[in-house]
């Protein structure tokens, strides 16, 4: 038995503020096709992939929820879950989550390639701030448009593996790949939205791609799991984002990357056994970790760092 | 008040079984000395930096002792202290400890510029394996000849900043670079001996540079802190030894590099204010972790994975 699981990254470009549902989902059955005809058996979708990235905006309630889902498929994103069906194409797509009782979240979902919901994720690691920055180009309100996720990293049994999800700027926080990988996830999806400007730091720019690269391949490698990480790219409403969309192996190689920052689908055999040889290997957690010496990491609430010493002369 | 520390990688090549400690000194006095040369202030020398990489034998108990230090300084090695000392550099130096109640611990010692010590670190992840396996070219018998250590990693207020020291293979586990930053390290020291050919799965021998920069660079990076890399490279007793020794700033990036597998100086400054740039931006701890989401990492002693459920046909 193999495993071998056609993954397709479906990397999107920018969405306007004016499209409507209807039109997004036109734009996704397109990339969902064209991955099937590519033999894709799961095809990853980016974060917030329905509608522009609003968190660049400050807005009022009444236009902040217009960009939520209330159900999940919902009257427009239900020929999504009637086409997976239909090619036998599984799917992984982020949205903006509104529950019955009011909660808003930065939410992934997989579906299995009948189309059934196989779970949802909640992002976990929000950036950006809680309050409107005036002097800001651009705002970054996911903090104050969502709510931090409140449940675990998880593993679930699909496509004749075992996938995890997270999303964005969970994939920069090296607990995210260790939590997945303690569950055994074999392999992770990653959707995200990353201006190139960082208003807070302006010098990190010239680096949003090599840094995207690194935090997902030695996520992968450290961990031995395959990644997924697919962007909504382009300049979106006036902001450059990140594209470089990629699929990295459990050696932390990237097998398969977009080369536009448009709508693009690219495809890679990701084995799902390879990843045994990191796991039973250099990175066998059972055999080689430390776990108890690595309480400070769940533990501790603030980092314990006195100010420098005074610099010594002599 | 900036805080430039000018850093030297003092890459050591092939040491033979049968060179004496006095003569490694030697070595290692002559490289302290272009360090110094060249402004250096701190000169980080490798794992296990005075004698061959012995885990590679089979050793009876007598012949491994002569491979371990029973004192530190001792005779042989009291010069490097004093010429520190005259000089004003400080070093970062790995040995084999043997203490005076018998333990055996992969060592580190950290020194300041007056010659006195300031820190000692006993490495945490011991790779390798417990018994002889014939079936290897060579062996790996770390965790034969050594104890794992059994203190926390730590942070040292030396050099004007807050240094840390991790050995060899802790260097491929995220733990290892957060809880140095989360103590908040801004420098850490990591020598390593890595032989290119892993015989568990040669697969990942063609990576070895690679997954050594990978490892660091992240480490650095998703940690805001500078990172010393530290090789001793070449064909040491029949065996290939991975070189590439490289210090990375807070940013993830290169800022020198070894060129040769031998004897080799780099010297960078070190400017530890940029860490800020990272821990105060996006890699703000307080603000953006989620420990209470951690738990497993610290708490759980096996995988739980399942065996992956059997390929769905469709």
């Amino acid at each position: 038995m193999t495993r071998v699981v056609n993954v397709a990254a479906a990397q999107l470009g920018p969405i306007s503020r004016d499209e409507t549902r209807t039109d997004v989902v036109a734009r996704l059955l397109a990339l969902l096709h064209a991955a099937a005809q590519r033999g894709a058996e799961l095809v990853v979708f980016p974060e917030l992939a329905l509608t522009t990235f609003f968190p660049r905006w400050e807005l009022a309630d009444d236009e902040l929820v217009a960009f939520f889902e209330r159900e999940m498929p919902g009257p427009e994103t239900k020929p999504l879950f009637d086409a997976a069906a239909m090619l036998g194409v599984g799917f992984h797509l982020g949205y903006a989550e509104l529950t019955p009782d009011g909660h808003r979240y930065n939410t992934a979902i997989l579906v299995e390639r009948d189309g059934s919901v196989v779970a949802k994720y909640r992002k976990i690691h929000l950036p950006g701030h809680e309050e409107p920055e005036p002097w800001r180009p651009f705002q970054h309100l996911e903090r104050a448009y969502f709510e931090p996720g409140p449940d675990a990293f998880a593993a679930h049994d699909a496509f004749g593996g075992r996938v995890g999800m997270a999303i964005c700027n969970d994939r920069r926080w090296s607990e995210t790949y260790r939590l997945l990988g303690l569950e055994g996830v074999e392999l992770v999806c990653i959707g995200y939205n990353t201006p190139i400007h960082y208003p807070p730091d302006p010098d990190q720019d010239r680096l949003a791609g090599f840094h995207n690269h690194l935090v997902m391949a030695s996520g992968a490698y450290q961990n031995g799991m395959w990644v997924a990480g697919v962007a909504k790219g382009g300049l979106e409403e006036g902001v450059e984002m990140l594209a470089e969309s990629q699929i990295i192996a459990p050696s932390g190689e990237v097998v398969a990357r977009c080369t536009t920052a448009g709508d693009e689908v690219i495809v890679a055999a990701c084995d799902l056994d390879l990843c045994t040889h990191y796991r039973g290997t250099l990175f066998n957690f059972d055999r080689y970790r430390r776990p108890e010496l690595y309480g400070p990491i769940s533990e501790r609430p603030r980092v314990q760092a006195k100010p420098p010493a005074p610099r010594r002369e002599h």
